[in-house]
């Protein structure tokens, strides 16, 4: 199999472009070197050449770097920044997947200027009228088996209609086949009870849409069900994921200050802490989310990847690795594939009404 | 002040009637024998008997036994337990308070069924147009100062406008007054983005509202920000507080089975295991639900405090050690006056427009 082509706006990050370019190392160094996938390094030339010869990189077939004269910051508008900023290394990344120029474009730029970016270039696939945000995140199961689960819409979108709900099951599903290897992934609906009689008007219908989908659809999950390892896929709107997610970011920070804290209450606990500190370690490595990092924009013409706003160079990487799996197992003709069976479904069931 | 009367649902939660029981008394061993609050147990009167006895608790003009020969089930749909189960230990309960028997009711019972019955017995406060369910959190903030947070609403209602969430906003300050006597609280909305162009249309014009009022309005709060101890009250709509909620458990969990698999996973890690338990114990008993059991039913014309439905004996005696203190502060009637005081300004500004 050929190698994939990654287009990495340089600029956008709370980092800035020194943290990419070594995130950048860090990902090229994960390859034998035949193995290498291309990397198009787009933004102020000026400063991606100094950030390389920082990092001993040098430029090359493989390592380009594309001019962009504009950067779009962490508060721009999606409007702004969409039609003030056409040569923004953003709008440029996107625009060499559109051209197929490379097969996917990795941002840590602002979610919202990159969504109507994205969609604007790209436009969505036939049949899905909203692209959504999908994250993996980690999972302990009642045995104590770790795993992952697949959570979408993070806050691409605020209100979503029971269809578009439905449309996110049908693509975390695709997401879920491609990056776990897992044939029929279970997907399930974030609500707030179990009871068929709970939750808001769009998710029981969305339940009842995906319920006559070929999905391995397992019904509705609580949010302390999320981290359960119970379901490959849960789907929320936006809101609500980005609200989750966000929580789930707080609390795992609330309990390791807490235990900081107490670590260092007295002379005996310092002890226990230096102790308990390498145990203590492994499990925050878990659940550290820079590990997890590299979110696809699914539903687009073309791929792309958001990687966190504040991402350090590791964490940067580990969505470059994401991008470049998720690329390299054609996850957009995956999706238009399952979409249209799903089309042309509805439409020979419209036609036998 | 004289002491207060609570009417105790001794039937409806998952651990049922022994573990209540269990709860009243140690409710109130807490109490100097002069300040006892008086308890009427309500609910099938031989379980009653045969548990407090068991408990070594006798019967007294503090501490009765009200019948009532229904119980509403865990998984009862609101308009079946409002309609079909009219001596349940719950309806009565409430109907304790209707009638100024009781000044406050506490049920572990299931929150729709206790919402709508408590909605129809209580009626709401005139300017209230839905009752919301709140609870109290730990928070930490940069300086590693301990704190709580008060969220509503966790789930009494679904989809909620935006005057709705503002009314939320004032119940909560009151609470919080009341509870915490903190004299002005900073009252915050949870949002995806703490720019002003974020969010769905409800929250952005709650805002709106919640900046006209006399509250502490603090602007949008994030997910991870509500166990940082930057606000006093965070609002937000049913479905998202209650997915909230849930996931902070969730992953509060996640964390703790982690760090005891961790611990288990070899020798040298059991010995550091047994020096840090009990350092670790005592944040997991920080973060312990069961200490903050006790969600108040905030806007109705009578006080209803719902408690966890499997909570233990130790914390539905937490949940009744919260309802006394709201019920000795007059939660109500300082929330009718803070609700009358905007209606009347509301008024006069209209008046004046």
């Amino acid at each position: 199999m050929s190698t994939i082509t990654i287009a990495v706006d340089a600029m956008s990050g709370d980092n800035g472009v020194v943290s990419t370019v070594d995130a950048i190392a860090i990902f090229l160094k994960s390859f034998d070197s035949n193995k290498v996938p291309t990397v198009l390094i787009v933004g102020i030339a000026d400063e991606i050449n100094a950030a390389l010869s920082s990092a001993s990189l040098q430029t090359s077939e493989k390592l380009q770097v594309i001019a962009a004269t504009e950067i779009v910051t962490m508060d721009e508008s999606p409007a702004t920044a969409l039609r003030g900023k056409k040569d923004s290394s953003m709008r440029v990344a996107i625009n060499l997947v559109k051209e197929g120029a490379a097969d996917v474009a990795v941002s840590a730029g602002n979610t919202g200027a990159l969504m109507a970016t994205a969609k604007f270039v790209l436009k969505t696939i036939p049949g899905i009228a909203r692209p959504a945000l999908c994250t993996k995140l980690p999972t302990l199961n009642a045995e104590g088996q770790a795993g992952t689960v697949h959570v979408l819409d993070l806050g691409a979108n605020i209100d979503s209609s029971a269809e578009q709900l439905a449309q996110f099951g049908m693509m975390g599903s695709v997401l879920c086949t491609v990056l776990d290897d897992i044939a029929e992934p279970s997907v399930t609906l974030l609500n707030i009870g179990q009871e068929d009689l709970k939750g808001n008007e769009q998710v029981k219908q969305a339940a009842e849409l995906l319920a006559q989908t070929h999905l391995n659809y397992q019904g509705f999950v609580e949010g302390d069900e999320i981290s359960k390892g119970v379901t490959d896929v849960v789907v929320c709107d936006g809101f609500v994921g980005n609200a989750v997610l966000k929580t789930m970011e707080g609390t795992a920070k609330f309990i390791s200050q807490n235990l900081k804290i107490q670590f260092n209450s007295s002379f005996l606990s310092k002890i226990a802490g230096l102790i308990a500190r390498p145990i203590m370690y492994k499990v925050t490595e878990k659940i550290d989310p820079r590990n997890y990092n590299g979110a696809p924009l699914l539903g687009l013409n073309g791929l792309v990847f958001k990687s966190h706003g504040s991402a350090d160079a590791k964490s940067f990487a580990n969505a470059l690795q994401v991008a470049n799996i998720a690329a390299k197992n054609q996850l957009v003709s995956k999706i238009s594939a399952r979409i249209e069976q799903s089309v042309l479904k509805q439409e020979i069931l419209q036609n036998n009404d």
